[in-house]
């Protein structure tokens, strides 16, 4: 991994160049969602780097080689990305600037000039080839699958006659020059995956209204402790969008939690709810507000009314 | 009800002279616990306005005629002193200042020169009466009981020859110029009053980390709405110490509730909750926060820790 | 107190004859709420006992002179009557089997041929007279209030000359040859009252689909035991229609609660709730499910598909 | 997949012969766990059957190949098995019998007379590879990793000499004729595997005193609905040992619950717990109460007094 330029924040990802996760960081650069890492910078030009893995992204940022990472968190049909839990979850702390989720459906990579009725072999990376198996099933039953390490690599392998055809991304299948037997391929429709910008702590970017906040809750082991800490979320009306639970990997039945609510660390009401949780959880790793960008879940309820309610009691202006 | 000085504040009082309420101001006076209501007065130079019951005594705050009322709010035999509460939970509001318990024991006063013997008739005020019932039964078995409108009164009812003796205080003995028959008498021993200070809306005293706060809730008619508010308390570590239900008076089955918690305004937690209640009910009267002297219940848990950690996350300095 | 008979249920009530207390047992036996207390008795017919106060009539039932009392529970504008409460809570069990609301209004009963301007004293119960004080400022502003024992024996009182006109009810109005100087006359719109009928433990009465439900809790004094108590109502959508406190006579701060609820101890969700209750509180003393006759706030969940459900699953044919 | 005996229960698990899963199986049988699915049979007595997959295990199960599978559910230090809990959650209802805990570690299987030096192949399973990273960093630096298709494989891969050494179990090592090079390998300690027996619905084997329930939640999509859900286990003191989400995938962002909990469908409490699921949620499923031979957490609470307590009530004894 090595860095070519400084003038632009250098933002790890899985690689080889091609794969999804260089496609959602593209556009998260494009959207503006990359906060400013110098003065004079333009907001939109990135240094992407590539890594071997997920985890291997996240240690960059931790070592101070990338500024950003951008990993894979959720999948409409997978769940969770367990790698990038765990390891948002331990280690050095760092932290979620934003997000993006894209449709997910493959590109059938082939050479130039192959026809369905050519291709003995498929090259696809397993979790791509788990959610195109029907569609495989159905156009080219005879193939044999071969195991690839991305879905940008199975274009590579293609493009290096090691297989015939590649579950693959529009992007690989562009940069390798290959071609599209198919496009838009995917066994269930609404199959989208999310994609996080990791970094080091810092302010959160400003609240929009439209919010997310992430935290990892160590629980103490006592029955209810759970129950007891949602509780905190609900009783003030704050949406839990996703809770996951994580071994601790100390000993079987002990476990972590990572919850996302709606909602901004500058809303009064999530604001009272971490607080809270500090107050109450073993340990609370604060993973970072972000926005969302669009309507997820019930806003938080805003507080200003009673606020000022308050400060009117306290000066006894009731 | 007349005010025969300005220097020091009038308070209005169930009189006549010689009440336990008339002993309970004159010591809230001395413990220095009336704030000051202007500048260069003795902290412990009060002037009693005697009023014909408790609802007088608030009235007289509302119109201004006495910048405070003492007034009994609780009694550990008999519960709630109703009138109270429902003077404070309508009309004007109305805060508490600071607050005083007796321990409730009576003096039966006679005449100089009267024995056991001489008592045909005792007058008595029947709150008063229902609590020394088993000792009259027991040491003047024969004696008549007949009426009196207050503690005081009933001494004055002696000194004028109406009764032969009088269920009243220590304080009313001395004051109608008449003699303990017996002092310290009660039927149930741990009886005790405790009685409030009330003016009109201010700031609070300040914090002391003994401190009570008090709200009336009027609740939207939804089954659960109760316990929706009590968890904003319980969910904070919030002790309540007391609850209260009244009638609306509007129709049977629908209530008023008086909380009593530990805890000040000012401290972080309370103040949440007091967001929380006023946000979630259909409204919140503010009764006050004052300091109660001494330990009773659980402190509210001190968020300073938490506070500073969320400021740190907001910072990004985790 | 004497009986004059065995062949019908006595039934001790507040007297003397003509009070609304005893107006209200009237109906209750003549709804047929009255339990069978032996064979071939005659449903409808009751002996009333006259006592003389509330306290005696629920001592009548304890000591077994009278099978049932009839009480005043609750009052729309006075809230609670705390005597009733009291004496439910302490001694020998007791149990509840009907109720019966009245509405509240008074008739001012004079002897014949009395006119507005020949009454100079009034007779009136202290309660009674509360709740007329705006219409005697009307309509008779010169008369003197005296206090009278019930609001029978106000009736009394003018029939011996001792008062000019009397508070009292219509009941009383005609049984001492008395005449109505007016009726219906009460202050506050709406005010009614609630009487119970208590007799000694037994099996309740059976569920008709319109239930109360009533306990007496005693919680561990631990922050937070009223409300996790409640929530084994709320958690099963059970009605909390009433809730008050009274002090526990041992010290100030102390207190024990008294539920009302919707529905029957024959309803699986209230048979859970109490269970529970029994459980988690220190003490629960129950008072008995009985009809309301008519729907008084949201039934208790029916759990007829969940158990069978369950009987399902545990035969293993889910 | 054949079935050659019918007299013993057939046991699909993820083969070949020699994995984790197959010893699983067979101390389950030993342990008598295997409910008896005939009259006569020999109780320990297993036909064992191997299959690609956990999902063909279970598939196996529902279509009645097999009267029961063998599957990993939970591994310490991974986390959940997702594909037997998305094969649990879906498709025709089946049940868990029993299950039992193995520790992990690894037999580095070699051909006899390899030696360290020897060793420039490794073939493992992904998942057995990930926990033996360190020990393979150290003891066998230059060899290169090759994917298996289980743990069973890898050492069929060292047998037919396509890899020098196999990341395999002592089971395979001495099944396919091999030497271990080192056992009892594996990167974290207390790397456990727990297994479950999976069969159709049936009555759930009796109660134990330590026992495990197990339900899956399809949640109303509404703010609180989670802890609302979970609160019927905390109120009862239900202690909830495991919780995990999956996405439904049909859209990001919804999810269903798979709950673990202390306690037998028999337990009154556990009972009570269920059918207050049933009731709340959109779908329950009920995936068995088994023993799980060691005491796990808090057992539930016993409701014998309760339950008596309430009899009595209804007869009017109390």
């Amino acid at each position: 991994m090595t860095r070519y330029a400084e003038a632009v924040p250098g933002i790890a990802y899985l690689g080889p160049e091609g794969t999804f996760t260089e496609a959602a960081l593209r556009l998260i650069a494009t959207n503006g969602l990359i906060p400013p890492t110098g003065p004079g910078g333009d907001p939109g030009s990135v240094m992407p780097i590539a890594t071997d893995s997920t985890a291997a992204a996240l240690a960059a940022v931790r070592s101070g080689e990338a500024e950003f990472a951008c990993v894979p968190i959720e999948n409409s049909i997978e769940g969770s990305v367990l790698p990038t839990l765990d390891s948002l979850a331990e280690g050095t702390p760092v932290q979620i600037y934003a997000e993006l989720t894209l449709d997910v459906s493959f590109t059938i990579a082939v050479r130039p000039g192959t026809t369905d009725s050519d291709v003995q072999t498929v090259a696809a990376f397993p979790v791509a080839a788990a959610q195109v198996r029907r569609w495989l099933a159905e156009h080219l039953p005879k193939a044999e699958l071969v195991p690839a390490n991305s879905n940008a690599a199975s274009a590579q392998d293609v493009a290096a006659g090691r297989a015939d055809a590649a579950v693959s991304t529009a992007l690989a299948t562009q940069r390798y020059g290959l071609e599209a037997l198919a496009a838009g391929v995917v066994d269930e429709r609404n199959a989208r995956t999310r994609f996080v910008l990791v970094g080091a702590p810092g302010p959160p970017p400003a609240s929009t209204g439209t919010d997310r906040t992430s935290v990892v809750l160590r629980l103490e082991n006592v029955p209810g402790a759970l129950v007891a800490a949602l509780t905190e979320l609900s009783i003030r009306d704050i949406d839990l969008t996703r809770i996951e639970s994580r071994p601790t990997r100390t000993e079987l039945g002990t476990y972590i939690f990572f919850l996302d609510f709606v909602g901004h660390i500058d809303d009064s009401s999530v604001a009272e709810a971490l607080r809270a949780l500090h107050r109450r959880c073993a340990d609370v790793r604060y993973l970072g507000s972000w926005p969302t960008g669009e309507v997820v879940g019930a806003a938080p309820p805003q507080m200003d009314e009673a606020v000022a309610w308050l400060d009117r009691l306290r000066e006894g202006r009731a």
